[in-house]
């Protein structure tokens, strides 16, 4: 017997559709079309029904009616980032930041989020979850949840691109090779020559993109070029040992683009430990404006991605694709502004 | 038709378990039997099903499996803290802390954590959710979500004591009296004798063991006792109006105790727009320990509630009652911790 019709002392026994039919004298067939208005029913029987239903206090239940709907009215929202990334010691990151605006948004629409925490046993949990849709936070290339999710025939869009696919799932553009611009010029106009860039090592577009723009950029201005790559899944720690890679290729180091936050504030602390000023040797700047940025001494400069516009437009471009109006597939998010801290202004 | 068996053009045709019958030439009570090792069958049909499923390429439907488990494999957080105090701008307050951890405990059980924000269509939301369980954050007396999910028969557990009432849901306890006691003895160790109260309007567990704790430390201190009240749905401007309302009682008052983070921001706004400096013309302490707290100016002291362990904890006794274990009611969670911050430290 389920769960949820398990009696207790201090929990009186659900009234159930038998309820229904034996004190009416009717069938499970006659309760559920007079009850639904369906069927060919005498209406004073329909309306019998419905007063003993009324007056037993019965309430149908939420999974028949889901299984009559064929909707779950809930959607997943997921991550591959690790959570050494994505959480961190306070675990307030991206991914919650994103949560709880999707889910406001999602209440809005009559559907709840369901979170999947990027840890091991998501997939399982996925499996086991009745959605109709989900959000896939920076999907990496040939995501094993959107894999997974596609398969059983789950609505899909992702928070930035899927990367290197010529069919992505439909998607909120986060424009990172604006944002990875927009530090790059930040740090060239403080007159920093020596700019490195330190990435995430696993295939995600956002690395994909700046990676791309940091090669434009410093061959346009005839800078040098040195990019390192870290393990997203060893956070702060791994930004530290790419720092140390980084300085053993370019010891004149005068700036550092570490779109990671947790990379970021691991290389400062690197720097730091190395005995050289952030600002004033090293600029530091990174992409997330979450609580590792602010928090960090000193306070990292960042970049507003306008999170709250880019999870309702997740949301809603979900639930277009979940109304069957498949007319947008890449949504472009709202241009990435600046957010200028401490950690590059140099001389104050 | 259901959207889960939708076709389209990139997304293959899902293979039900009449594909599965018509291949096998059984009917579809055969099929199921056969996958899941149910009912009489001869051995020969069960394998010969179960070997066409596998060609076909046949996923049983989670929905299926929901109705024949009886199980959702969902939990609800939710919270009646209006987001005015529960989120703030930058919405990543108590509630979201606690999702965090309470999604990652939860995944270790099987279990996925729906979010229902504490806006207006929470409740009609909650209605249509299939959920076994749920975790309400700081009900208050009557609260109406857990009215209405006793009804429906979910298992419900609270973090901090449901009030006003003989016959509380299990709950961790937060411990708020000894929280009350441990911030009230910090302004009396800082010589402050004129400390005032500011707790919210609505009836929670937290308010009424927080004015208890005071009127008992001012009474045994010998010291005036001045509460007062603001509405939680107005955060930051109820703290301030509060903070207008204290002064008018208490002209010397040169310590606020403000548990609610949202009032103890607005009310340090307000003393500093009358040219009081915090920490040296009045110390101002709170309890949650958030991004509030951490990024005000000055910071504010707070105190650690453990929320980690009390989301953990919260989830094991949801857990347990799932589970039919019903031993444990309350379980008292880990004693709070002050931190010390500039708010609260004169003469530095």
């Amino acid at each position: 017997m389920s769960r949820m019709t398990e009696s207790t002392p201090d929990r009186p026994r659900r009234i159930t559709i038998h309820d229904v039919a034996r004190a009416a004298g009717v069938s499970l067939t006659t309760v559920s079309h007079a009850l639904n208005d369906r069927g060919v029913l005498d209406p004073a029987t329909r309306a019998r029904v419905k007063r003993v239903a009324a007056e037993l206090g019965y309430r149908p239940s939420v999974r028949a009616q889901r299984l009559q709907s064929g909707r779950a009215n809930c959607i997943a929202l997921l991550s591959s980032m690790p959570f050494a990334v994505a959480g961190g010691t306070s675990r307030l990151g991206f991914m919650m930041e994103v949560a709880a605006i999707a889910a406001e948004a999602a209440m809005g629409r009559g559907l709840g989020v369901v979170l999947v925490p990027p840890l091991e046993g998501a997939g399982g949990l996925l499996d086991t979850l009745d959605i109709d849709g989900a959000i896939v936070i920076e999907p990496i290339a040939g995501d094993p949840h959107i894999a997974r999710l596609r398969e059983r025939g789950v609505s899909i869009v992702s928070i930035g691109r899927e990367p290197l696919t010529d069919t992505p799932v439909p998607c909120v553009d986060l424009q990172s090779a604006d944002t990875a611009r927009l530090l790059l010029a930040h740090l060239h106009g403080h007159g920093r020559r020596h700019i490195g860039l330190m990435i995430g090592a696993a295939p995600r577009q956002s690395y994909v993109e700046t990676e791309r723009a940091y090669r434009e950029f410093t061959q346009a201005m005839g800078l040098p070029c040195h990019i390192v790559k870290a393990a997203e899944e060893h956070g702060e720690a791994a930004g530290a040992d790419a720092c140390a890679q980084l300085l053993a290729q370019m010891p004149a180091l005068d700036a550092l683009c570490a779109p990671v936050d947790a990379f970021a504030v691991g290389a400062m602390a690197h720097l730091q430990a190395l005995g050289k000023h952030v600002p004033d040797d090293v600029l530091v700047v990174t992409r997330y404006d979450g609580i590792r940025a602010r928090s960090a001494q000193p306070p990292i400069t960042a970049v507003n991605l306008h999170l709250e516009r880019v999870a309702s437009l997740a949301v809603e471009l979900l639930f277009a694709h979940l109304s069957g109006d498949r007319s947008r597939d890449v949504i472009t998010g709202p241009a990435p502004e600046l957010v200028v801290r401490a950690s590059s202004t140099p001389g104050v």
